[in-house]
Protein backbone atom coordinates (compact mmCIF):
# COMPACT_ATOMS: atom_id res chain seq x y z
CA UNK A 1 0.00 0.00 0.00
CA UNK A 2 1.35 3.90 -0.31
CA UNK A 3 -0.18 6.47 0.73
CA UNK A 4 0.45 9.88 -1.07
CA UNK A 5 -1.02 13.46 -0.47
CA UNK A 6 -0.80 16.45 -2.81
CA UNK A 7 -1.84 20.31 -1.38
CA UNK A 8 -2.57 23.35 -4.10
CA UNK A 9 -2.48 26.35 -2.79
CA UNK A 10 -2.55 30.10 -2.94
CA UNK A 11 1.09 29.95 -2.08
CA UNK A 12 1.56 26.97 -4.13
CA UNK A 13 1.96 23.15 -3.92
CA UNK A 14 2.98 20.81 -0.93
CA UNK A 15 3.25 16.83 -1.90
CA UNK A 16 4.36 13.85 0.43
CA UNK A 17 4.69 10.31 -0.04
CA UNK A 18 5.78 7.33 1.46
CA UNK A 19 7.79 4.81 -0.01
CA UNK A 20 6.89 1.58 1.39
CA UNK A 21 5.95 -1.41 -1.04
CA UNK A 22 4.90 -4.57 -0.50
CA UNK A 23 4.13 -8.36 -2.49
CA UNK A 24 2.76 -9.53 0.32
CA UNK A 25 3.61 -9.00 3.92
CA UNK A 26 6.87 -10.69 3.61
CA UNK A 27 8.17 -9.18 0.44
CA UNK A 28 8.86 -5.30 1.69
CA UNK A 29 10.91 -2.82 -0.51
CA UNK A 30 11.44 1.08 -0.45
CA UNK A 31 10.75 2.49 -3.38
CA UNK A 32 10.57 6.29 -4.48
CA UNK A 33 7.10 7.10 -5.37
CA UNK A 34 7.62 11.06 -6.00
CA UNK A 35 9.24 11.84 -9.40
CA UNK A 36 10.42 15.83 -10.01
CA UNK A 37 10.39 17.44 -13.60
CA UNK A 38 12.41 20.14 -14.21
CA UNK A 39 13.47 23.13 -16.62
CA UNK A 40 13.50 26.20 -14.13
CA UNK A 41 11.98 29.33 -15.12
CA UNK A 42 9.64 27.24 -18.02
CA UNK A 43 7.99 24.40 -16.21
CA UNK A 44 7.86 22.24 -12.92
CA UNK A 45 6.21 19.06 -12.59
CA UNK A 46 5.43 16.14 -9.66
CA UNK A 47 4.30 12.61 -9.92
CA UNK A 48 3.37 10.78 -7.25
CA UNK A 49 2.37 7.29 -7.73
CA UNK A 50 0.41 4.88 -6.21
CA UNK A 51 -0.42 0.62 -7.25
CA UNK A 52 0.99 -2.14 -8.51
CA UNK A 53 5.22 -1.12 -8.90
CA UNK A 54 5.54 -2.64 -11.90
CA UNK A 55 2.89 -0.16 -13.92
CA UNK A 56 3.93 2.88 -12.23
CA UNK A 57 7.72 2.10 -12.89
CA UNK A 58 6.77 1.40 -16.75
CA UNK A 59 4.72 4.77 -16.93
CA UNK A 60 7.38 6.57 -15.13
CA UNK A 61 10.10 4.67 -17.50
CA UNK A 62 8.02 5.77 -20.66
CA UNK A 63 7.38 9.33 -19.71
CA UNK A 64 11.38 9.86 -19.49
CA UNK A 65 12.03 7.88 -22.50
CA UNK A 66 9.64 10.36 -24.14
CA UNK A 67 11.34 12.95 -22.79
CA UNK A 68 15.17 12.18 -23.45
CA UNK A 69 13.26 11.40 -27.47
CA UNK A 70 10.25 13.29 -28.37
CA UNK A 71 10.49 12.05 -32.09
CA UNK A 72 10.12 8.33 -30.33
CA UNK A 73 7.05 6.41 -30.47
CA UNK A 74 3.76 8.11 -31.28
CA UNK A 75 3.07 11.71 -32.00
CA UNK A 76 2.02 13.04 -28.44
CA UNK A 77 4.32 15.09 -27.02
CA UNK A 78 6.46 14.79 -23.91
CA UNK A 79 5.27 16.23 -20.27
CA UNK A 80 8.26 18.83 -20.87
CA UNK A 81 7.00 19.89 -24.34
CA UNK A 82 2.84 19.49 -23.39
CA UNK A 83 1.32 23.26 -24.21
CA UNK A 84 -0.16 22.80 -20.95
CA UNK A 85 -0.88 21.40 -17.30
CA UNK A 86 -4.33 19.79 -18.54
CA UNK A 87 -2.26 18.43 -21.62
CA UNK A 88 0.30 17.05 -19.16
CA UNK A 89 -2.28 15.34 -17.29
CA UNK A 90 -3.59 13.85 -21.06
CA UNK A 91 -0.07 12.06 -21.00
CA UNK A 92 0.38 11.01 -17.93
CA UNK A 93 -3.28 9.16 -18.00
CA UNK A 94 -2.73 7.73 -21.39
CA UNK A 95 0.37 6.56 -20.95
CA UNK A 96 -0.67 4.92 -17.65
CA UNK A 97 -4.00 3.65 -19.31
CA UNK A 98 -1.58 1.93 -22.10
CA UNK A 99 1.27 0.40 -19.23
CA UNK A 100 -1.68 -1.06 -17.27
CA UNK A 101 -3.31 -2.46 -20.70
CA UNK A 102 0.29 -4.20 -21.69
CA UNK A 103 0.56 -5.43 -18.24
CA UNK A 104 -3.05 -6.97 -17.84
CA UNK A 105 -2.48 -8.55 -20.98
CA UNK A 106 0.51 -10.06 -19.31
CA UNK A 107 -1.10 -11.16 -16.36
CA UNK A 108 -4.62 -12.34 -17.95
CA UNK A 109 -3.67 -16.04 -17.84
CA UNK A 110 -3.01 -15.58 -14.14
CA UNK A 111 -6.56 -13.62 -13.93
CA UNK A 112 -4.66 -10.99 -11.67
CA UNK A 113 -5.87 -7.37 -12.48
CA UNK A 114 -3.08 -4.54 -12.08
CA UNK A 115 -4.23 -0.83 -10.69
CA UNK A 116 -2.13 2.18 -10.27
CA UNK A 117 -3.77 5.67 -9.84
CA UNK A 118 -1.25 9.05 -9.66
CA UNK A 119 -1.03 12.73 -8.46
CA UNK A 120 0.26 15.08 -10.87
CA UNK A 121 1.31 18.43 -10.03
CA UNK A 122 2.94 21.26 -11.43
CA UNK A 123 3.27 25.04 -13.04
CA UNK A 124 4.34 25.86 -16.44
CA UNK A 125 5.47 29.18 -17.26
CA UNK A 126 2.32 31.62 -18.25
CA UNK A 127 -0.12 29.04 -16.57
CA UNK A 128 -0.95 28.49 -12.95
CA UNK A 129 -0.03 25.68 -10.48
CA UNK A 130 -3.05 22.82 -11.42
CA UNK A 131 -2.84 19.28 -9.82
CA UNK A 132 -4.41 16.05 -11.01
CA UNK A 133 -5.35 12.90 -9.63
CA UNK A 134 -5.09 10.19 -12.32
CA UNK A 135 -7.36 7.34 -12.12
CA UNK A 136 -6.14 3.89 -13.21
CA UNK A 137 -8.28 3.74 -16.63
CA UNK A 138 -6.23 7.25 -17.09
CA UNK A 139 -9.20 9.57 -16.72
CA UNK A 140 -8.28 12.44 -14.11
CA UNK A 141 -9.95 14.82 -11.87
CA UNK A 142 -8.44 18.17 -10.64
CA UNK A 143 -7.90 20.13 -7.26
CA UNK A 144 -10.00 23.31 -6.73
CA UNK A 145 -10.25 25.50 -4.26
CA UNK A 146 -13.34 23.72 -2.87
CA UNK A 147 -11.24 20.65 -2.47
CA UNK A 148 -8.21 22.15 -2.35
CA UNK A 149 -6.61 18.20 -1.58
CA UNK A 150 -5.83 14.83 -3.53
CA UNK A 151 -5.21 11.62 -2.19
CA UNK A 152 -4.49 8.51 -3.27
CA UNK A 153 -3.23 5.17 -1.64
CA UNK A 154 -4.48 4.50 1.74
CA UNK A 155 -6.28 7.82 2.18
CA UNK A 156 -8.72 7.54 5.24
CA UNK A 157 -7.10 7.54 8.47
CA UNK A 158 -5.28 10.68 7.07
CA UNK A 159 -8.43 12.62 5.93
CA UNK A 160 -9.80 13.60 8.87
CA UNK A 161 -7.43 16.17 9.98
CA UNK A 162 -6.86 17.81 6.13
CA UNK A 163 -10.94 17.95 6.30
CA UNK A 164 -10.09 20.17 9.53
CA UNK A 165 -7.23 22.16 9.03
CA UNK A 166 -6.96 22.67 4.94
CA UNK A 167 -7.80 25.47 3.10
CA UNK A 168 -6.73 27.48 -0.34
CA UNK A 169 -5.47 30.17 2.29
CA UNK A 170 -3.38 27.65 4.41
CA UNK A 171 0.27 28.63 4.30
CA UNK A 172 2.98 26.66 2.76
CA UNK A 173 4.57 26.17 6.10
CA UNK A 174 1.36 24.79 8.25
CA UNK A 175 0.10 22.58 4.77
CA UNK A 176 3.77 20.65 5.70
CA UNK A 177 2.78 20.49 9.12
CA UNK A 178 -0.95 19.43 7.78
CA UNK A 179 0.56 16.52 5.61
CA UNK A 180 2.76 14.97 7.58
CA UNK A 181 0.40 14.97 10.52
CA UNK A 182 -1.84 13.48 8.16
CA UNK A 183 0.77 10.40 6.95
CA UNK A 184 1.36 10.36 10.77
CA UNK A 185 -2.41 8.91 11.32
CA UNK A 186 -1.50 6.94 8.19
CA UNK A 187 1.69 5.48 9.62
CA UNK A 188 -0.08 4.23 12.83
CA UNK A 189 -3.06 2.37 11.32
CA UNK A 190 -1.44 1.00 8.29
CA UNK A 191 1.63 -1.56 8.35
CA UNK A 192 2.05 -0.89 4.62
CA UNK A 193 2.54 2.81 4.75
CA UNK A 194 6.18 3.08 5.70
CA UNK A 195 9.16 5.43 6.33
CA UNK A 196 10.72 7.13 4.48
CA UNK A 197 9.06 9.91 3.50
CA UNK A 198 9.62 12.11 0.20
CA UNK A 199 8.59 16.36 0.97
CA UNK A 200 8.11 18.45 -1.79
CA UNK A 201 7.45 21.96 -1.59
CA UNK A 202 7.00 23.63 -5.25
CA UNK A 203 6.27 27.93 -4.73
CA UNK A 204 3.38 29.38 -6.85
CA UNK A 205 5.50 31.04 -9.78
CA UNK A 206 8.55 29.66 -8.50
CA UNK A 207 8.82 27.63 -11.60
CA UNK A 208 11.31 24.72 -10.03
CA UNK A 209 10.93 22.82 -6.83
CA UNK A 210 11.25 25.26 -3.98
CA UNK A 211 11.96 21.98 -1.47
CA UNK A 212 12.40 18.73 -1.95
CA UNK A 213 12.93 16.76 1.22
CA UNK A 214 13.82 12.90 2.61
CA UNK A 215 12.57 12.02 6.28
CA UNK A 216 13.99 9.46 7.40
CA UNK A 217 12.98 6.74 9.99
CA UNK A 218 14.78 8.13 12.80
CA UNK A 219 14.34 12.00 12.08
CA UNK A 220 13.74 13.70 14.80
CA UNK A 221 11.80 16.46 14.45
CA UNK A 222 9.17 14.87 12.61
CA UNK A 223 9.04 11.91 15.83
CA UNK A 224 8.80 15.13 17.78
CA UNK A 225 5.95 16.66 15.95
CA UNK A 226 4.44 13.09 16.02
CA UNK A 227 4.43 13.48 19.99
CA UNK A 228 3.43 17.02 19.95
CA UNK A 229 0.65 15.96 17.91
CA UNK A 230 -0.37 12.85 20.11
CA UNK A 231 -0.28 15.49 23.01
CA UNK A 232 -2.11 17.88 22.03
CA UNK A 233 -4.90 15.09 20.98
CA UNK A 234 -5.00 13.86 24.35
CA UNK A 235 -5.10 17.37 25.55
CA UNK A 236 -7.78 18.44 23.49
CA UNK A 237 -9.83 14.94 24.39
CA UNK A 238 -9.63 15.73 28.34
CA UNK A 239 -11.04 19.01 28.17
CA UNK A 240 -14.43 18.44 26.43
CA UNK A 241 -16.77 18.06 28.42
CA UNK A 242 -19.73 15.17 27.73
CA UNK B 1 -22.52 1.80 5.04
CA UNK B 2 -22.27 1.80 8.39
CA UNK B 3 -19.72 2.58 10.88
CA UNK B 4 -20.05 0.74 14.89
CA UNK B 5 -17.82 0.47 17.34
CA UNK B 6 -17.30 -1.15 20.63
CA UNK B 7 -14.99 -0.53 23.64
CA UNK B 8 -13.85 -2.83 26.63
CA UNK B 9 -12.38 -1.45 29.27
CA UNK B 10 -12.03 -2.39 33.09
CA UNK B 11 -15.32 -0.69 34.33
CA UNK B 12 -17.73 -2.06 31.68
CA UNK B 13 -18.58 -1.30 28.21
CA UNK B 14 -19.54 1.30 25.84
CA UNK B 15 -21.18 0.89 22.38
CA UNK B 16 -21.66 3.06 19.26
CA UNK B 17 -23.81 2.48 16.24
CA UNK B 18 -24.91 4.70 13.09
CA UNK B 19 -28.48 4.34 11.72
CA UNK B 20 -28.01 5.06 8.12
CA UNK B 21 -28.81 2.56 5.33
CA UNK B 22 -28.80 2.86 1.94
CA UNK B 23 -29.22 0.87 -1.42
CA UNK B 24 -27.33 3.35 -4.03
CA UNK B 25 -27.79 6.64 -2.91
CA UNK B 26 -31.12 7.28 -4.08
CA UNK B 27 -32.40 5.17 -1.32
CA UNK B 28 -31.70 6.30 2.28
CA UNK B 29 -33.59 4.89 5.38
CA UNK B 30 -32.95 5.09 9.33
CA UNK B 31 -32.69 1.56 11.21
CA UNK B 32 -31.71 0.48 14.02
CA UNK B 33 -28.21 -1.30 14.11
CA UNK B 34 -27.76 -1.73 17.94
CA UNK B 35 -29.91 -4.44 19.37
CA UNK B 36 -30.15 -5.70 23.17
CA UNK B 37 -31.03 -8.51 25.27
CA UNK B 38 -31.41 -8.43 28.80
CA UNK B 39 -32.30 -10.89 31.62
CA UNK B 40 -31.38 -8.23 34.57
CA UNK B 41 -29.40 -9.74 36.92
CA UNK B 42 -28.83 -12.80 34.69
CA UNK B 43 -27.25 -11.50 31.70
CA UNK B 44 -26.86 -8.81 29.19
CA UNK B 45 -26.09 -9.20 25.62
CA UNK B 46 -25.74 -6.09 22.80
CA UNK B 47 -25.48 -6.99 18.93
CA UNK B 48 -24.27 -4.24 16.61
CA UNK B 49 -24.70 -5.18 12.96
CA UNK B 50 -23.18 -3.79 9.54
CA UNK B 51 -23.42 -4.79 6.19
CA UNK B 52 -26.72 -6.09 3.91
CA UNK B 53 -29.66 -5.14 5.80
CA UNK B 54 -31.71 -8.46 4.57
CA UNK B 55 -29.03 -10.59 6.51
CA UNK B 56 -28.79 -8.71 9.67
CA UNK B 57 -32.43 -8.16 9.76
CA UNK B 58 -33.04 -11.82 9.28
CA UNK B 59 -30.47 -12.85 11.39
CA UNK B 60 -31.49 -10.84 14.57
CA UNK B 61 -35.27 -11.94 13.66
CA UNK B 62 -33.53 -15.57 13.86
CA UNK B 63 -32.08 -14.98 17.06
CA UNK B 64 -35.23 -13.17 18.48
CA UNK B 65 -37.27 -16.39 17.12
CA UNK B 66 -35.09 -18.69 19.33
CA UNK B 67 -35.21 -16.64 22.45
CA UNK B 68 -39.45 -16.81 22.33
CA UNK B 69 -39.54 -20.44 21.32
CA UNK B 70 -36.37 -22.37 22.29
CA UNK B 71 -37.65 -25.69 21.33
CA UNK B 72 -37.45 -24.50 17.92
CA UNK B 73 -35.04 -25.58 15.25
CA UNK B 74 -31.85 -27.48 15.15
CA UNK B 75 -30.71 -28.45 19.39
CA UNK B 76 -28.31 -25.02 19.55
CA UNK B 77 -29.15 -22.98 22.62
CA UNK B 78 -30.19 -19.30 22.42
CA UNK B 79 -28.83 -16.66 23.18
CA UNK B 80 -30.01 -16.17 26.28
CA UNK B 81 -29.75 -19.70 27.55
CA UNK B 82 -26.32 -19.98 26.24
CA UNK B 83 -23.57 -21.09 29.04
CA UNK B 84 -21.06 -18.55 28.27
CA UNK B 85 -20.73 -15.23 26.14
CA UNK B 86 -17.79 -17.36 23.60
CA UNK B 87 -21.40 -19.76 23.21
CA UNK B 88 -23.43 -16.79 22.54
CA UNK B 89 -20.90 -15.31 20.26
CA UNK B 90 -20.59 -18.78 18.67
CA UNK B 91 -24.50 -19.15 17.96
CA UNK B 92 -24.70 -15.61 16.92
CA UNK B 93 -21.90 -16.20 13.88
CA UNK B 94 -23.59 -19.92 13.13
CA UNK B 95 -26.78 -18.26 12.65
CA UNK B 96 -25.66 -15.14 10.46
CA UNK B 97 -23.83 -17.72 8.33
CA UNK B 98 -26.40 -19.77 7.49
CA UNK B 99 -28.74 -16.67 7.18
CA UNK B 100 -26.49 -15.30 4.42
CA UNK B 101 -26.09 -18.78 3.03
CA UNK B 102 -29.72 -18.86 2.61
CA UNK B 103 -29.64 -15.01 1.02
CA UNK B 104 -26.40 -15.88 -1.31
CA UNK B 105 -28.54 -19.18 -2.40
CA UNK B 106 -31.47 -16.58 -3.40
CA UNK B 107 -28.97 -14.00 -5.41
CA UNK B 108 -26.72 -16.30 -7.09
CA UNK B 109 -28.35 -15.67 -10.25
CA UNK B 110 -28.11 -12.23 -10.11
CA UNK B 111 -24.10 -12.86 -8.79
CA UNK B 112 -24.68 -10.84 -6.33
CA UNK B 113 -22.74 -11.40 -2.66
CA UNK B 114 -24.66 -10.81 0.94
CA UNK B 115 -22.58 -10.06 3.83
CA UNK B 116 -22.72 -8.29 7.02
CA UNK B 117 -20.80 -8.29 10.31
CA UNK B 118 -21.72 -8.00 13.84
CA UNK B 119 -20.27 -6.78 17.20
CA UNK B 120 -21.89 -9.09 19.77
CA UNK B 121 -21.10 -7.53 23.44
CA UNK B 122 -22.20 -8.65 26.92
CA UNK B 123 -22.03 -10.20 30.42
CA UNK B 124 -23.44 -13.43 31.88
CA UNK B 125 -24.12 -14.38 35.53
CA UNK B 126 -20.95 -15.63 36.63
CA UNK B 127 -18.64 -13.88 33.70
CA UNK B 128 -16.92 -11.45 33.19
CA UNK B 129 -17.73 -8.74 30.28
CA UNK B 130 -16.59 -9.98 26.77
CA UNK B 131 -16.62 -8.68 23.48
CA UNK B 132 -16.73 -10.32 19.63
CA UNK B 133 -16.31 -9.02 16.59
CA UNK B 134 -18.26 -11.86 14.07
CA UNK B 135 -17.06 -11.99 10.31
CA UNK B 136 -19.43 -12.40 7.61
CA UNK B 137 -18.28 -16.17 7.36
CA UNK B 138 -19.99 -16.58 11.05
CA UNK B 139 -16.22 -17.05 12.96
CA UNK B 140 -15.38 -14.37 15.40
CA UNK B 141 -12.47 -12.52 17.22
CA UNK B 142 -12.51 -11.00 20.50
CA UNK B 143 -11.20 -8.00 22.11
CA UNK B 144 -8.24 -8.14 24.50
CA UNK B 145 -6.60 -5.59 27.10
CA UNK B 146 -3.88 -5.11 24.11
CA UNK B 147 -6.66 -4.30 21.39
CA UNK B 148 -9.91 -3.04 23.90
CA UNK B 149 -11.97 -1.73 20.88
CA UNK B 150 -13.80 -3.12 17.83
CA UNK B 151 -15.34 -1.76 14.68
CA UNK B 152 -17.18 -3.16 12.16
CA UNK B 153 -18.28 -0.87 8.54
CA UNK B 154 -16.60 2.18 7.59
CA UNK B 155 -13.91 2.01 10.54
CA UNK B 156 -10.50 3.98 9.04
CA UNK B 157 -11.63 7.34 9.65
CA UNK B 158 -12.90 6.88 13.35
CA UNK B 159 -9.42 4.59 14.35
CA UNK B 160 -6.83 7.54 14.66
CA UNK B 161 -8.65 8.83 17.58
CA UNK B 162 -9.40 5.47 19.36
CA UNK B 163 -5.82 4.30 19.27
CA UNK B 164 -4.31 7.90 20.74
CA UNK B 165 -6.58 7.62 23.88
CA UNK B 166 -8.33 4.25 24.51
CA UNK B 167 -6.78 2.05 26.68
CA UNK B 168 -8.59 -0.65 28.95
CA UNK B 169 -8.42 2.43 32.08
CA UNK B 170 -10.37 4.67 30.11
CA UNK B 171 -13.00 5.70 32.67
CA UNK B 172 -16.76 5.01 30.90
CA UNK B 173 -17.37 8.79 30.63
CA UNK B 174 -14.48 9.35 28.24
CA UNK B 175 -15.27 5.98 26.42
CA UNK B 176 -18.63 7.96 25.76
CA UNK B 177 -16.59 11.08 24.55
CA UNK B 178 -14.49 8.75 22.64
CA UNK B 179 -16.83 6.65 20.88
CA UNK B 180 -18.97 9.92 20.00
CA UNK B 181 -15.69 12.31 18.31
CA UNK B 182 -14.70 8.52 16.20
CA UNK B 183 -18.06 8.67 15.13
CA UNK B 184 -17.69 12.77 14.65
CA UNK B 185 -14.60 12.02 12.56
CA UNK B 186 -16.32 8.93 10.23
CA UNK B 187 -19.83 11.11 9.83
CA UNK B 188 -17.89 14.04 8.14
CA UNK B 189 -15.71 11.80 5.88
CA UNK B 190 -18.53 9.54 4.48
CA UNK B 191 -21.71 10.46 3.61
CA UNK B 192 -23.45 6.91 4.02
CA UNK B 193 -22.75 7.28 7.73
CA UNK B 194 -25.61 9.31 9.17
CA UNK B 195 -27.60 10.43 12.38
CA UNK B 196 -29.22 9.43 14.73
CA UNK B 197 -26.75 7.50 16.74
CA UNK B 198 -27.61 4.89 19.41
CA UNK B 199 -25.31 5.12 22.19
CA UNK B 200 -25.30 2.37 24.98
CA UNK B 201 -23.18 1.52 28.39
CA UNK B 202 -22.92 -1.73 29.92
CA UNK B 203 -21.17 -1.26 33.22
CA UNK B 204 -18.92 -4.33 34.80
CA UNK B 205 -21.07 -6.34 36.97
CA UNK B 206 -24.57 -4.64 36.33
CA UNK B 207 -26.13 -7.26 34.15
CA UNK B 208 -28.31 -4.86 32.33
CA UNK B 209 -27.86 -2.30 30.02
CA UNK B 210 -26.54 1.08 32.34
CA UNK B 211 -27.20 3.61 29.83
CA UNK B 212 -29.08 3.84 26.41
CA UNK B 213 -29.68 6.80 24.35
CA UNK B 214 -30.12 7.60 21.01
CA UNK B 215 -28.83 11.24 19.73
CA UNK B 216 -30.70 12.87 17.31
CA UNK B 217 -29.22 14.86 14.76
CA UNK B 218 -29.73 18.45 15.81
CA UNK B 219 -28.24 17.06 19.17
CA UNK B 220 -27.45 19.97 20.66
CA UNK B 221 -25.00 18.60 23.32
CA UNK B 222 -23.35 16.12 19.91
CA UNK B 223 -22.97 19.10 18.48
CA UNK B 224 -20.94 21.20 21.04
CA UNK B 225 -18.77 18.35 21.40
CA UNK B 226 -18.11 18.27 17.92
CA UNK B 227 -17.16 22.02 17.74
CA UNK B 228 -15.24 22.14 21.03
CA UNK B 229 -13.17 18.80 19.04
CA UNK B 230 -12.73 20.52 16.13
CA UNK B 231 -11.07 23.61 18.02
CA UNK B 232 -9.21 21.21 19.71
CA UNK B 233 -7.62 19.94 16.88
CA UNK B 234 -6.86 23.33 15.31
CA UNK B 235 -5.67 25.04 17.99
CA UNK B 236 -3.14 21.91 18.97
CA UNK B 237 -2.55 22.39 14.72
CA UNK B 238 -1.32 25.76 15.23
CA UNK B 239 0.67 25.05 18.50
CA UNK B 240 2.76 22.49 17.19
CA UNK B 241 5.77 24.03 15.32
CA UNK B 242 7.36 22.29 12.12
Amino acid sequence: MTYCVGLLLNQGMVLLSDTRTNAGLDNIATYRKTFLFEEPGERVIAILTAGSLSVTQTTIARLRDKIDDPEHGDEAPSIMTAPTMLAVAEVVGNTLASVRQDVDAKMSAAKVSTSASMIVAGQRKGGGPRMFLIYPEGNFIEATEDTPFLQIGEHKYGKPILDRVVTTETPLLDAQKAVLLSMDSTLRSNLSVGMPLDLTVIERDALKVTMQRRIEAGDEQFREMSEAWSQALRDGFSRISI
